[in-house]
């Protein structure tokens, strides 16, 4: 070989597609990886689902051996290899096999740094005692299988109630197991906004899963009977079989500090838009980088694989002398969790108010995924956030067993693109019985926000609730609100408001609430007409109940 | 009522959407549906479901009452009325009862004319035999149904192999009858590209579905046994119980033309942006429409639910005196068949080569549905098509049994907002293993495209095998080789390739292949980097398979 050395540190997510890439641009460059674990390429979204048995074998989450970099690729893979010392001035790698701990010194034209990220392991008493594992290697799923298997786990506690953590414990209750998840925020899955999360945790709870929020870990310690103990910070204690950490990760920038290579204000290696860090000679990609959000513009780590992958790639782009730019990451996400899915793009109400910013508005529906009429229609319940100055759509969640992934992909894609709100209302989405409805959700979505842009149906804030700013009026039919109405609201059928518009006050604003949303809708416009400032609470009585249940 | 009078002729998907956004903006109209069957906004995408038996209840394909739009939206219904002619001078329009005869005029401030279209008739000897329907109505849902359950149908011939045509098919299937469907084209699906269609004929044979292509009936008769006989043009007799007609629809202009309203090139109702007709006070939506197809520039008739319930809210808004506009149709579709999920977005290659242009290419491939660890994964058969001189997506089709539709509508979603295949490369969507990849197919179309674009990885055109102008080169294993390779090839594995460099000419055009794309790939890449004029065959032996089986 006579081209250009090329060292990658770390050969998972961002490492492996870095490698392949340069490949395809460099016949002739010298690639090598150096991994401390023993698997490269290896498919850790998956973990959970190997622990939970649902991937019986273990060898499925291996998508590349070093036989195939060698033979496909040309690539030099050294697994158990640990790179400790980075010489930037020499441009060397101080190299330690993790067996024998000889040390090699390896010369680069270009590093590649794709360290990853490490499960956070909170220093709490106990924390070490076996039993209590995290889950981001082969070899710790393998720890935890064999764990439940030979100790005959019957019941598990997971630390965290994030997407990670709630794999953990479907997982686990798919092997049978009794699961418990304690979570530190006041709700599961911290990135979404706390209604759709609450829906999350309804679905636990069915699922007979024990959910402890606002609550963390002080003390692990082992019973009489030798099991787990954690004492919460509340004070409540918790018998377990086995502990799964998944609190969360930091990024692995040890060497990368060590090599006085600037890191962002997030903790993350600090990287230009080509994946270049402060060293021209030096990049790095995946978990262990700081990002720019898309649409808040926050700095910040967000280890997902996706754009792993498409850093590596543009690193490897970079390194070849090509032109190419990451465009940042819009924190798209989804969960599975007990026939729920769970999925977000772009900006929470979170996000955005962590970020200072202001000007936005969000609303609320609960469509079925497909047309009612053909069987099986399922609810999806759909948040979208848009700023008011030019409808851009900011953000999206839903939640629902079917067509939730679908919605947020194509709101992902509409987001990308820099999409308004009316750009939704006439998108052209498939439509077959089975598949949708000629006004998808993802239409309805753009319908309902354009309509309070425009000010045909100004949106109510929820908070008006219960504060007397507002007259409440509930246009449902009275058996639907046998089971339940906002206190203090009046209820008209909206069949019956054009002709008891007398009992609606125009002296105040007037929040107008149904179902779902589609017949306040209706009753806004005619309230509207008749001079009343009538107000939508967007997402009606579903939405109602599931703030009142997230309080 | 002071207000505007505002008469609707047809009150199914356009003109029922057309009212009822008609009532949001103004309280004060007369408004008025003439629907000349007896229901108005039903299903009409269900009836083939309700024929075979999935949607159980005729009624669920009510999907809005007269009752509901008097009281929820005060608007009148007049089922069982014809409107027969329109004066535009005087602004009225004739009217006649069906059931009476009857004659009233009506006069209109605005007219909104949503006649939408009929099943096409052909003019064959013994059509009108009893036992031969068109399925467009629930009254002829209702005749279809009882007509298998009367005469115990066994066998049934569908004439027409488009999208209802195959709907109709799979759900008479459904229903335990023998199926025959008989389509003039040389393949089923015409809107697809061939070897797309290809695909859906083969689950069709698997479903022992007898598929008759570039054939139509001549000839209707009764058998001795009174079951219907058909003659095809090819002179093939196939005897049925029954007969469906869904050989297309022609758009309703009789009373538009009768009123001298001015009709497109296509032979729809010609309107501008608005939906407004050649009359100030007329505006028409729905099937009996022309349209401008957003990629193509072509002006035609798509009867389509999603645009004609966006025309019904666009003129509606017109009428109102607001700024709406129709963005035109991209051609939206799917379709179930057996299992399969058929669907298309934006232009396919035929619509491209009818409208005259030229200066695309198209790319293949046959991702997982979701990654191919987790349980389950299915294929998807994915074709991108997208413009050379910029990378603009022009159109997309994909077929499969999973995750189908969810490509298709973000690809949808990328035509209508002017994506390039880069943005495809660079999307963001969901990934946790049992919803997609760190690479969604969505990303693979754009990866691939994208490095054909850029000379990284050109495409070799399909019809190049066989005339010799280039080496064929198959870099799959010989076991995957000894299952079948095109004629001529040469046979070196991708991981032998680079010590195998001399075998390869140098003086023509090598053609690559492997099984779906991306080990040739890898091979396009090592041989242009040894100044081999190497190109992808894209797709690789599986649309080999069936571009081969489509001839």
């Amino acid at each position: 070989m006579t081209g250009k050395r090329i060292l990658i540190v770390g050969g998972v997510a961002g490492g492996a597609s870095c490698a392949a890439r340069l490949r395809r641009l460099d016949e002739q460059a010298a690639i090598t990886i150096f991994e401390r674990g023993p698997y490269v390429s290896f498919a850790n979204c998956g973990l959970p689902y190997h622990v939970g048995g649902v991937i019986a074998d273990e060898s499925k989450l291996l998508v590349a051996t070093p036989e195939l970099f060698r033979d496909r690729f040309s690539i030099t893979i050294r697994t158990g290899h640990e790179v400790i010392a980075i010489d930037k001035t020499a441009k060397t790698i101080q190299v330690r096999e993790v067996a024998t701990g000889s040390l090699a010194t390896h010369a680069y034209d270009a590093l590649v740094l794709a360290p990853g990220a490490a499960a956070i392991k909170p220093p709490i008493p106990g924390i070490d005692l076996p039993g209590i594992f995290p889950v981001r290697t082969i070899p710790d799923a393998r720890h935890v299988r064999a764990w439940i298997t030979d100790r005959q786990a019957t019941s598990a506690l997971v630390i965290g109630g994030g997407f990670i953590g709630l794999e953990m414990v479907e997982n686990l209750a798919h092997r049978g197991l009794a699961v418990t998840v304690i979570e530190k925020a006041d709700q599961v899955l911290p990135p979404l906004d706390r209604e759709m999360a609450t829906l999350v945790q309804e679905r636990l709870a069915s699922a007979r899963v024990s959910v402890h929020l606002g609550d963390g870990i002080a003390a692990f310690a082992l019973d009489a009977a030798g099991r787990l103990e954690a004492t919460t910070g509340r004070g409540q204690r918790i018998i377990a079989d086995l502990v799964i950490l998944a609190v969360g990760v930091r990024p692995e920038t040890a060497l990368a500090q060590a090599a006085n290579l600037t890191l962002g204000s997030s903790g993350g290696i600090a990287v230009d838009e080509t994946m270049r860090t402060s060293d021209p000679a030096i990049w790095a990609v995946g978990d262990a980088v700081e990002t720019v959000d898309v649409v808040t513009g926050a700095r910040q780590i967000i280890p997902l694989a996706g754009p792993a992958n498409r850093q590596g790639r543009i690193a490897a782009e970079s390194i070849c002398g090509r032109n190419a730019r990451f465009r940042g990451v819009q924190a798209t996400a989804v969960c599975g969790v007990f026939g729920l899915t769970v999925a977000m793009t772009g900006a929470s109400e979170k996000a955005l108010t962590r970020a200072g910013i202001t000007g936005w508005d969000a609303v609320r529906l609960h469509p079925a995924h497909h047309v009612g009429y053909y069987p099986g229609a399922k609810a999806i319940h759909l948040k979208l956030i848009y700023r008011r100055a030019d409808g851009r759509v900011l953000g999206a969640q839903a939640v629902g067993e079917e067509g939730v992934d679908k919605r947020i992909d194509v709101l992902a894609m509409a987001i990308q693109l820099g999409a308004t709100v009316q750009d939704l209302a006439e998108a052209e989405l498939c439509y077959a019985p089975q598949y949708g409805a000629a006004k998808d959700p993802v239409n309805l979505a753009g319908f309902i926000a354009d309509n309070a842009l425009s000010g045909d149906m100004p949106l109510s804030e929820w908070d008006v609730l219960g504060n007397g700013s507002s007259f409440v009026l509930d246009v449902r039919e009275p058996a639907e609100c046998a089971r339940g109405m906002i206190p203090g609201s009046l209820n008209i059928p909206l069949h019956q408001l054009r002709d008891r518009l007398s009992e609606v006050p125009t002296d105040k604003p007037v929040a107008v609430l149904c179902a779902a949303g589609q017949r306040a809708y209706y009753a806004v416009r005619i309230l509207r007409q008749q001079g009343v400032d009538a107000r939508n609470l967007s997402g009606g009585w579903q939405t109602y109940s599931a703030l009142v249940a997230g309080r």
